[in-house]
């Protein structure tokens, strides 16, 4: 029997009546004549409420006791969604991560998977079960328990599907699929059904919700192809799969990022190094976004963090450190357009300045690469911005 | 450095601003030159709403998987904890039950503890840190994650204070110590400075809720000295510890349990037996109150039942099959006077059920042992029937 692998975000376990829904959609998927492995998120905003206890007991909560705190918020949808098929007569079992031999480096809160010896889980499917995977965690070969950073159950559902050569690996969410933009901001946005290991990680990293960029960087190395889909919708998804680069090159999508923090930095270059070394030894991550050292008076940088924990404690460590040098701002955020070949001349970045100024809108810095063009506004043009890039890359003619 | 091993309860620790003050409690003990091993239970009412969301699931959820979601309880007090600790300065790090080496019976929801391996405790408290463990919890040699029942992290705590050689096993919560009677309920109640294993172990089995009965067997086996105190208190607390028979033997306290289901049965012997088979096919656990086959017409047994998950279902599933020959009512509670040598003769049954009398409290049945005086009685008439017994056996003069 084929084993496919599914996983469900957190707003499809949001509450038992929604459980209770993924269990019927579990169970007619089995009763097709499939072998199920189910990976699921936390239930709704457990995971932030979680954090908030954390942060109201330490500005900066260490990473290990916050990866305990944290991986709790699945075992309880797991836990729940079992009962729930047991319910509906399905016989089924849950595991953490750790269980599931999902096993990790030790860098907590934003672990790498690096084997998975899903031996428990073969032994259930064998005897018949649904076996459910808490997603999003892991176990480090210290024996500690690890979390994958946001987002982290895309990456269990696709390390998971590839460990177990899997025929699927289905994603579930509260949208079908991939946008050309976030549907919220551009009333024209229209779901693309397929698109490229590539664009779908640009899209990802710059912001899109849908699936997580680790996730896809390693369907991309294992071969997997990822459906994305809605849980309750009858919808087609999108599927991200290899596509071969296009004869004729266009933006895909557009996609926004609000939940950034930046650093910009005005100074030479070792403070632009020591700047870097403050953030690792912090285990901070982000991505270089703009350098420029042109200027006689030094670099200026920028770089946009992600999820970073304790963001009250490190801006307050970056002014004891910096001072004036380098100031962490909330202000800002980035709009980027993805596709393939974007960047073959230069008039898509060209097009993408001239709508930022029909805006008014300040550029305060522009990353680009071969599949994308992005651009660092203040945080009030995001939506504005986002629209009038869809109007001018994505005509309404285009086909999907 | 002598190990000292802390107990904290579901109260002591139901919000952030608690765990911060057991947090400074745990601080300026371990500043006295001690080694710490603090067990925590889950944040305030946490357990019952994790409880609920499973009976909206299923009414009889399976045990296996309701283990996995109640666990979570205690992993998020033992991160926030150790959090606080680490936020005033102090070295800590949490240890869930199977981190902690609690090997136990696969008994799902009223697991045993048959081994304690704290290796990794032990490594820590080497390297100078306070561990912070989950209690109620354990793994089973078959790698499942098990829990103890109710009031299973004294268990966890004493069976560590044992495993560890600990100089004292210290259970907080937000009473100081054991009293006469609950205060609630008997104003006149007083608190004891002393009591035997035996008694102790009596009254918790009758429903006090200071101490779990299991954890005082654990304690006088291993010979561990158990001090009941408040978390936030400064009274001098209780000490249960081995105390030789007493010359004068005389009423130590009064209980009461409301929250019980009684089967009542009555019919031949291959019924009772029957009963028995059935319930414990479903891992039902209770005890045998009062069993009376003198009549001719069969026998009549009263069976309180604790802690019965899946309650709604055992009652459909009991009328199932016995019809009318075995009632579960909800109706009945017990009343418990405890002290050692108070059934040497019949003078204080005498008087326990002259003062029901004074109450017109029908008694249905009796039990007793050589420390305890049970009466079975209609709900409504247990909190007067404490007062009125408490009157009876515990003078205001009596000195504790």
């Amino acid at each position: 029997m084929p084993i496919i692998v599914q996983k469900y975000g957190g707003s499809s376990v949001a509450d038992v009546e929604k459980i209770r829904r993924v269990a019927e959609r579990v169970k007619r998927r089995r009763d097709q004549g499939n072998q199920l492995v189910v990976v699921v998120s936390a239930m709704g905003d457990t995971t932030d409420e979680l954090l908030a206890l954390a942060k109201k007991v330490s500005a900066d909560p260490p990473r290990r006791e916050l990866d305990m705190l944290l991986t709790c918020g699945e075992r309880i949808s797991m836990a729940l969604l079992s009962m729930a098929l047991q319910e509906l007569g399905v016989e089924a079992i849950s595991f953490t991560g750790s269980q599931s031999g999902i096993i990790t480096t030790d860098e907590h809160s934003q672990a790498r998977i690096v084997e998975v010896r899903p031996f428990r889980i073969q032994d259930e499917l064998r005897r018949g079960k649904v076996v459910i995977v808490a997603g999003y965690q892991g176990v480090s070969y210290k024996r500690e328990v690890t979390t994958l950073g946001r987002g982290g159950s895309d990456t269990t559902a696709v390390a998971l599907a590839a460990a177990l050569d899997a025929e699927a690996c289905e994603i579930y969410s509260d949208v079908d699929g991939v946008f050309t933009a976030d549907p919220r901001v551009v009333p024209d946005a229209r779901k693309l059904d397929a698109l490229s290991f590539d664009e779908m990680q640009e899209l990802a990293s710059a912001g899109a919700k849908v699936l997580n960029a680790q996730a896809v960087e390693f369907a991309r190395e294992k071969g997997i192809v990822i459906l994305a889909r809605s849980t309750f919708g009858e919808g087609t998804g999108t599927a991200i799969r290899e596509i071969a680069a296009p004869l004729d090159p266009r933006v895909k999508g557009i996609t926004a990022e609000h939940e950034l923090a930046v650093i910009s930095v005005r100074g030479p270059q070792p403070l632009v190094a020591e700047l870097f070394e403050f953030l690792d030894a912090r285990g901070v991550r982000g991505r270089l976004f703009a350098y420029d050292a042109m200027s006689g008076e030094g670099g200026f940088i920028a770089l946009p963090l992600k999820d970073v924990h304790g963001l009250e404690r490190l801006e307050a460590d970056l002014k004891v450190r910096f001072g004036e040098r380098a100031r962490l701002k909330h202000d800002l955020g980035t709009v980027t357009a993805v596709g393939a070949g974007i960047n073959a001349d230069w008039t898509n970045l060209r097009r993408a300045l001239r709508t930022a100024e029909t805006l008014q809108a300040h550029v305060h810095a522009v990353h680009t690469s071969a599949l994308q063009i992005s651009l660092l506004v203040d945080k009030a043009h995001l939506p504005e911005l986002t629209r009038r890039l869809h109007a001018e890359f994505i005509p309404a003619a285009q086909a999907t």
